[in-house]
């Protein structure tokens, strides 16, 4: 499989793990073919096959939730998850859930409304890219360091996720009150405005970060209280879209939900004991 | 991909398409090595890989429920959906999620208690497989159609899924309350019980089938209701393990839910509209 999926790549991102002042740099997906393999000898397909299969188990049970909180991706799958994300894998996917959601959003059919109808978007993995971040970092198969991310997400270098952004402008389109409800802390709140707007995000109606009095809340709960914010307020979610089971479960749930990829990490839930409980 | 998957098949359930009177026969997965294929072109191979990225992608969308409601799978994807049910894929995909929820079932550590923990399983593809069934009939390629697959039902030889009653086997040694909440009808109560049983389960608690009264509801609304009939009782649901969204989602929704993979149909929630609401 990893010979299948290297023999056309259509995204490089090395670049973008620089900063760069060209609002344009920060999109993703962007096409460039880099590398070709030879045919490779039925035993070491065997091989790959035996790791692309049980690697794609892997990836099913993260992204159904159905795994115990992991820190880090198996080893094995070291090569198969990267090989996903630099691969057509993770674009289409993204693609994919970028157009049901549009397909959904599009099918209320209400022309101004009453400015009730809430699409809430989370932002890392979701909107914007730390690819770039974890691509140096083992993509998943190094411990998460909250030190270094820190100072990743100071440069506001982060690239849009391409899909993302066709999909956010859609729904504020359709006249859609655009929330951005992220784990971010307050004192990011600068330099992400600042990243957001670099890679192509604008106008939202609210951007939600997590304050002091919200630190030791799970992600989870944090997220359900908002959204619960929300709804007493009169607002209905018809849409949520992120990459953690956390930015979706909870209480005050959405309409519908739509789980972007990230086999790169996982952000728990309520210790995973009583996450699907209504609290 | 195709070809790789091809190169060593580790099941086989031709022969469960029959009635066979021997219990042990029911159970799944049974190894059997049946097919190899040459090497193919890198054009040929170029063109599985991308009917792979695509079909994998559809089948992501669809475990994780991002899909709008479907009643067929994409026609490109029918080798790959059968290659992955005949394949290793699938079930090491059963295997994966029985074994997670074996561990999260163990952890809670009580003996004997005070009897209230509980665990329900779905029946159809979570506990029995309708494999030999949807092999005939395009594996989701053909619209479901009712009459037909009640003809399957009545024969009363879906077998085991393997992985699914070790899992049973070990919920019930823990001291869960077993609940079979299935969307099958109360008519089909007497062929369901000798069904199980001779797949190999016995002692369950409860069997809950749709009655009449339930007929006019969603999956999710019907399920949803039974769940907080036990809740009011006192029960903690602890896990629930099923092939289908409107198995899990709704509300008095279990604290862990399980999602085995079903890549052949899709039981609509609430019209997707307001699914994933607390009511």
């Amino acid at each position: 499989m990893r010979m299948l999926v290297s023999l056309l790549v259509f995204m490089s991102l090395s670049s973008l793990a620089f900063s760069d002042e060209n609002a344009s740099s920060y999109i993703l997906p962007r096409p460039l073919i880099f590398e070709t393999h030879e045919l490779k000898s039925a035993a070491a397909i065997y091989d790959d096959d035996s790791v692309n299969v049980n690697c794609t188990s892997w990836r099913f049970a993260a992204e159904t939730n159905n795994l115990a909180p992991w820190k880090t991706i198996p080893a094995e799958c070291a090569g198969y998850v990267k090989d996903y994300l630099m691969g057509r894998g993770y674009v289409v996917d993204l693609e994919r859930v970028s157009e049901e959601a549009n397909v959904y959003a599009s099918s209320f059919g209400f022309s101004g409304g009453d400015g009730k109808d809430t699409w809430i978007f989370d932002i890392d993995e979701t909107l914007l890219s730390n690819l770039p971040y974890y691509l140096e970092h083992g993509c998943g198969l190094e411990v998460f360091d909250h030190t270094k991310f820190d100072k990743w997400v100071e440069k506001g270098v982060a690239p849009a996720i391409a899909p993302s952004l066709k999909l956010y402008e859609k729904v504020k389109d359709l006249g859609y009150k655009v929330i951005l409800l992220t784990g971010r802390r307050e004192n990011h709140r600068v330099i992400t405005i600042e990243n957001l707007i670099n890679a192509g995000f604008n106008n939202w109606d609210e951007l939600i970060l997590r304050s002091l009095d919200d630190d030791h809340k799970t992600a989870t709960i944090f997220k359900s209280e908002k959204r619960d914010e929300m709804v007493k307020e009169g607002y209905r979610i018809r849409g949520n879209s992120g990459d953690q089971w956390s930015d979706l479960l909870g209480f005050a749930m959405s309409q519908r939900s739509f789980k972007l990829p990230n086999p790169m990490y996982y952000i728990p839930e309520v210790g995973k004991t009583n996450s699907y409980s209504i609290i």
